[in-house]
């Protein structure tokens, strides 16, 4: 099975580097396809830039920069993202990713005569996010977890009908031992291979 | 009142950068004192590097890229956000604004032995957010409104224990006629002087 992977941390010795390698590695390990995009170190710009937005329907063709991007979303029929949670939700790199290649013609289409948009991703069949939460006051202040809901409900609707979708959370980071953050990973091992 | 207003839109004949110009001229007829960021045309960074995370506990002191942007948040009284509300949230330049500006030493404090996080924008006694939505498409999938929870809850619980909230949004914008806008703009103009 065609696997992305799309991680951000600006540490390359962090924990959700550290998470993802061996998510990676837990995926090869059963003979999955797998694509890797480490954001950061792709320098990936998060902003969205006056040219993109001006060719806002204009599909893909002249975006070059996300052209590439645009291909692994296509390509994949399982999405797994990792990625700290600040403020509740993914940090702006990831924000940006979703801004610039989750676009019309890429994750939707928008039929002519129609204000309802049509989901693009049905190849997309399973939905994982693995995360951190630096702390469990997070949690109590902000209900609901945002950025749970932005990519489990709003990203979720452009993949196929019956995709799966996992959420994964480590939370309390701040205090967590060694022997938690273990578990987390062995729990995660063991999540993202039931493809 | 001091009053800081933050926009965020790539296209600078924008309705968004419209919209703030008639707030921010409302407020200045008023006499209130206004300082003005536009994060696309300052080229503002979104991604927190990896010097800032680095350095996460150090207090703003060595992050001399955002100080100025830290000294403008400690100032006001009150704080207006003006950006589009895309993937239900704000676009990445903005979330980039909380992530390295809403730091240790300028929004909150850890308290030395504690996990608990103090507020630290005492000053800020009112927060009001004023956004569009593309279509009524995205309102319908993410029920909740992720922006929404993300800005009147995390970042509520920093500033001042009295402080307002208001929430102007737009929706539809795509099928908005010249008269629901000009509507939306008198709307914003009326609330966002009431200080």
């Amino acid at each position: 099975v065609n696997v992305l992977v799309v991680s951000a941390h600006p540490v390359t010795e962090s924990y959700t580097n550290h998470v993802r390698d061996r998510a990676v590695a837990a995926l090869r390990a059963r003979g999955h396809e797998v694509r890797v995009t480490d954001l950061y170190a792709d320098g990936f710009e998060a902003r969205l830039s006056l040219a993109e937005r001006l060719g806002h329907h204009d599909g893909p063709a002249g975006r070059t920069v996300v052209a590439g991007y645009a291909a692994d979303l296509r390509w994949a029929r399982a999405l797994v993202l990792v990625y700290p949670t600040w403020w509740s939700g993914p940090p702006a790199i990831v924000k940006g990713w979703i801004d610039r290649v989750w676009v019309e013609g890429v994750a939707y289409t928008l039929p002519e005569g129609t204000t309802r948009v049509r989901g693009n991703l049905r190849n997309v069949r399973r939905l994982v996010v693995v995360s951190s939460h630096g702390s469990s006051w997070w949690v109590n202040a902000v209900e609901g977890q945002v950025g749970r809901l932005l990519v489990m409900r709003a990203m979720r609707v452009l993949c196929h009908p019956l995709a799966r979708r996992r959420w994964l959370a480590i939370y309390d980071m701040d205090r967590a031992t060694d022997a938690d953050r273990a578990r987390f990973v062995a729990r995660v091992e063991r999540a993202v291979v039931r493809l």
